[in-house]
């Protein structure tokens, strides 16, 4: 740290004042992401206000060749944030401003640190909604969501953060600012630059300002539906039957019976005990009917469906999702994964981390979007451990490898950060590793941004 | 091409017998594509069956450092599949299969050299469809349309080409095959790899196959509104009102006067004489009720706006829009134009290229993608002309220029291909011309990938 200091001072001198720190206390709030990450130790930190702040310090990092980790608000799931020796960490957390929002063409320009639910809300000020909403989409800024391309409940009818985004304003490593994309919902000059910077985790740019798509909002709250199943798969039948038939649901959401009974446990909600799974629906327009939604779940053999169109009684129904994380956090620490599959690999794939779980002897919860096939296992070990022990690293690795093997992905929302990259020759192979190398150093040939994560 | 004759030979030695074509004569049907783009003369064309013969034409080009130019069914409208001297043109319109079509997961595998509508058809047979429906579809590969991201009348409501793609199987520069993506709807291992292929017109990869996304078939064939305005402005408003009602046409098209006359001077329509406008809109689901989109249209201003649910009836009504092509090329050799803007600025950019027309005196037809803000103009000129006379393309820069202006884009969705290159600056900058430049470079070091088109 010591060796740091007058580099720090060099980079403090070109920026406003107030904007870089140095106190190891002050900077350690900045160096973890909410993952068991160690991070390393970074030689300051930039609390940038605006896209001169970034440009400044990407053409400083450049010069002295110091890495640059890019955070949000250090929400993350994969350790994409977390600090390196030597860095500077770059917060983006201070650029909030909504730039505009416009309900002639539905966007709106954004910076990177305005919260997700935030944009949201004000966009709903103009019969506008901006779809994407993680769970985190309260505590979790936009930034965030874009470099690793976040997806959310909502995505299974109106899709993940790249599909709402139209254009990019990125400071590249040197310090260059570009535009890519713009305000048109078509356009296909120059290759998908927006497409590109999306889900790269800040190894490629810092995203400073996005202009996102915002859809007219529902006119009434949303119907919703819960059913129980005997079964898993019958379960995924009544989501492959939903999604099937065309409906579009709005939410459509799996928890199994591991998590119901750590709600149960907690909570006594009075489930049937003989419940394998519950399917959770919401609908937000009159193309899924709420009363077609039981009809697909009767339909795949559920033992109770029904539908509330009352917001509070709605809202006591999605509950029983909302319970899932904290009541696991009830249990212990937790690992939470987030691995995707082909929709109709649902239940084996259900199944595939139930056989984990009992030949590792781990306590593992499953929450799933089940409309997407995108699953989140979480994995919950003792509170007094630093990380997961070998039993759930044991658990996990096979979990990936079931993933894999059904056709699916190690991670459908959350991003690769440093946790996942000892799986990534699994799931793609040398060839496109070099492919994304290549790509990597055509844009960072000095391999400042973000070393060490994401490819 | 006497000095070329002898690396033409090698090539062959390494091919099946058959695929490889050296007569001039038999070349040239292989050298252009749908615009007056001035090809040069191949060394040889490559009709690949297989993804081998794809990997070892570019292991042997790129060995050789001769230009390899990847072709569909040549319908392209931007110049991108024309020969350039010296080259291979590489056909992949021999690779027809549909690999697969799964029901379950709502995909097909399919290879480039499939015809967009068959696809579609075949996708039928299951009570799913492939959304993208370009003009050409009929004639159009799937290949040639996820070279350029083509959209179609149903993006308004399915999206582009790239949203509909999961997965490819790329032959890289030097003949490695890699696979991106994948069959799941999420996924976010890596860099978005497969949205960086689609729509780089062959300039960093041959895609030998794709997994695309199907949707379930609406149950019912689509109901059709007709509406004429008196005024552009009101026309733009009614496609405005429409999508900001959240209404979600699955077509929304309009067509401007000068169009409509040309139309009823062949057919006559018996269109009243004052529309300024037509807009010409299908829904194709209950989340969009054909009397809602008539709504729309009459609150806007419409002098006359009426639904049909007959199929005949909704065909005659539609024929109004397919009319336009036909009734284009019966007046002349047509430049077929392709400007995006941001949905409310339509009616603006009619006006321009109004204007447009007015200063150079040439006759422009404009239909447009009302819902995407997406326009066609088709700039009419006399059919002794090997190509465009300068009024035509003054009048195109004209219009060019006009659609940056105001925000949009130089293609919404045909591609840059040679003929818009002179305009990337324009809309790029030479920041952004050095990002796409260093991936290519990092992708196609030599070169050898259609060099000197899209980017």
């Amino acid at each position: 740290m010591t060796a740091g200091r007058e580099p720090a001072e060099a980079l403090r001198a070109l920026l406003p004042a107030g904007r870089v720190l140095t106190d190891p206390d002050a900077m350690d709030a900045y160096t973890r992401d909410q993952t068991y990450a160690v991070p390393g130790a970074p030689l300051a930190v930039v609390r940038a206000r605006d896209t001169s702040d970034v440009a400044a310090t990407m053409a400083w990092a450049q010069e002295e060749r110091v890495p640059v980790v890019p955070r949000g608000a250090g929400t993350g799931l994969a350790g994409g944030a977390t600090a390196v020796d030597g860095c500077v960490v770059l917060s983006l957390a201070a650029m909030t401003a909504i730039r505009e929002i416009s309900p002639r063409d539905h966007v709106a320009v954004v910076e990177p640190g305005v919260i997700t639910a935030d944009l949201d809300r004000a966009a709903r000020a103009h019969g506008l909604m901006y779809a994407p909403d993680p769970s985190s989409h309260e505590i979790s800024t936009i930034g965030g969501n874009l470099a690793t391309n976040a997806g959310g409940l909502r995505c299974v009818k109106y899709g993940v953060t790249r599909h709402s985004t139209l254009g990019l304003e990125v400071v590249l490593a040197g310090g260059t600012v570009i535009r890519t994309g713009g305000r048109t919902v078509k356009g296909v000059t120059g290759y998908d630059l927006t497409g590109l910077f999306v889900g790269s985790e800040g190894t490629l740019g810092v995203i400073t300002a996005a202009t996102v798509r915002l859809f007219p909002a529902p006119a009434r709250p949303p119907a919703t539906v819960l059913a129980t199943f005997p079964s898993l798969t019958a379960a995924g039948a009544a989501a492959a039957a939903i999604m099937g038939a065309g409906l579009r649901p709005s939410l459509l959401e799996l928890v199994d019976r591991a998590t119901l009974r750590a709600i149960d446990e907690w909570r006594r909600i009075d489930l049937d005990p003989g419940a394998a799974a519950v399917v959770i629906a919401q609908t937000d327009g009159p193309e899924c009917p709420a009363d077609a939604l039981v009809r697909e779940c009767e339909g795949a053999g559920a033992a109770f469906a029904a539908a509330s169109c009352d917001e509070a009684e709605a809202d006591a129904l999605l509950e029983v999702r909302r319970l899932a994380y904290p009541a696991a956090e009830r249990l212990g620490k937790c690992l939470v994964e987030d691995v995707c599959v082909p929709r109709s690999r649902l239940p084996e794939m259900v199944e595939r981390i139930e056989r984990a779980s009992e030949r590792h002897g781990v306590r593992i919860l499953t929450v799933a979007h089940a409309g997407d096939g995108n699953l989140h296992p979480l994995f919950v070990f003792d509170r007094g451990l630093p990380g997961p022990p070998p039993p759930v690293l044991a658990a996990a690795d096979e979990v990936f490898s079931a993933a894999i093997d059904l056709g699916g992905t190690l991670t459908g929302e959350h991003g690769v950060g440093v946790l996942k990259r000892p799986w990534l020759d699994a799931e793609m192979g040398p060839d496109v590793r070099d492919v994304h190398r290549r790509i990597k150093r055509a844009l960072d040939p000095d391999g400042v941004l973000n070393p060490g994560k994401a490819i």
